[in-house]
């Protein structure tokens, strides 16, 4: 039996992006977002929502690029006051010790303590209501080498990223891997061929 | 020391989304999606992005209507079906033996076994490159009584949704609860204030 909770904005799992962008003295600010994903595979774009208010939104639209940095659960605290303080009351990267790094490809910077890293430059805007929703093309992704299995590929179980469950509003680890994609789904082709 | 991977569609945790459309004879038919998220919390709306080549986007420009129904781990093999095969060749529901439910708020089917249902009515659409992004208001999110925890609130221990993981491949669970939002970021508050 399904109960209706209306109108509300969840879905699971729901990713935690840090978003780098620079204001308009080229002071970094980084900001919490937990409204996206990946949106196009070519050429591979990543959606990230941000309302109006925000200091992001600012210096998204005035430069046209940023970053999203991917947390580990060791900066859960970290990632989650981005999503607390604003940017223009404090330097939220100097206040947790970590490092800003400017990007080489687009005019954002990123935090270079997190484990991955896409380098975005805006190719489209969308005003959907309370949120905008800023589409980036992604120029590179960065990912530490610790994280990184046997086959050079990045790796869940190194990476160790998490997710924030919206309503609920509770962190989630990431749990144990269950298989392979388009493959567990096979037995459904045998038995329809 | 990070590793430049190029341009990649890659983040972490990247959820699976099973789209539910109607067909131009009004069958019903369901596809797997990963690229996709919330992307407005109001009116709240959820972005999915399909391939041209696929039936379900020809549905979405027909009917301009969606569902997105989120599997529990128990259906890991028929949400991976549900991205291998093609409603053109199979009925995918009916060769899982799954229920195609009619919403009563939008013009599709949706997943009646599975935990949370999302009904959408398409409010924007956007091409990207080989991916079109439809974004979708939420007409109303529906979860099973079971999923709920005694706040009446969507628990993912209770739900136990999952994420593809891009490049790697691999399906992922969910993991233990690691703290509550806006709320243990709050000890780099106080040392700032």
């Amino acid at each position: 039996m399904k109960r209706s909770l209306g109108p509300r904005a969840a879905a699971y799992p729901t990713p935690v992006f840090i978003v780098g962008t620079y204001g308009g003295h080229g002071d970094p600010n980084v900001m919490a977002v937990a409204w996206g994903g990946i949106c196009c595979s070519e050429p591979p774009c990543v959606a990230i929502s941000v309302r109006k208010a925000t200091l992001t939104y600012g210096n998204l639209v005035e430069r046209k690029a940023f970053t999203v940095s991917i947390p580990s659960v060791d900066h859960l605290d970290v990632a989650d006051f981005f999503g607390i303080a604003s940017g223009r009351d404090v330097d939220k990267l100097a206040a947790v010790g970590l490092t800003p790094k400017r990007s080489d490809l687009t005019d954002a910077p990123y935090v270079e303590e997190f484990p991955v890293i896409l380098e975005c430059k805006v190719v489209h805007v969308a005003e959907l209501g309370l949120h905008t929703q800023f589409v980036g093309q992604i120029l590179d992704v960065k990912v530490d080498e610790a994280c990184l299995d046997v086959d050079g590929k990045p790796s869940v179980n190194l990476i160790r990223p998490f997710s924030w469950a919206p309503v609920e509003n509770h962190y989630y680890a990431m749990g144990e891997r269950l298989g392979r994609g388009f493959t567990v789904g096979k037995v459904f082709v045998s038995e329809n061929a």
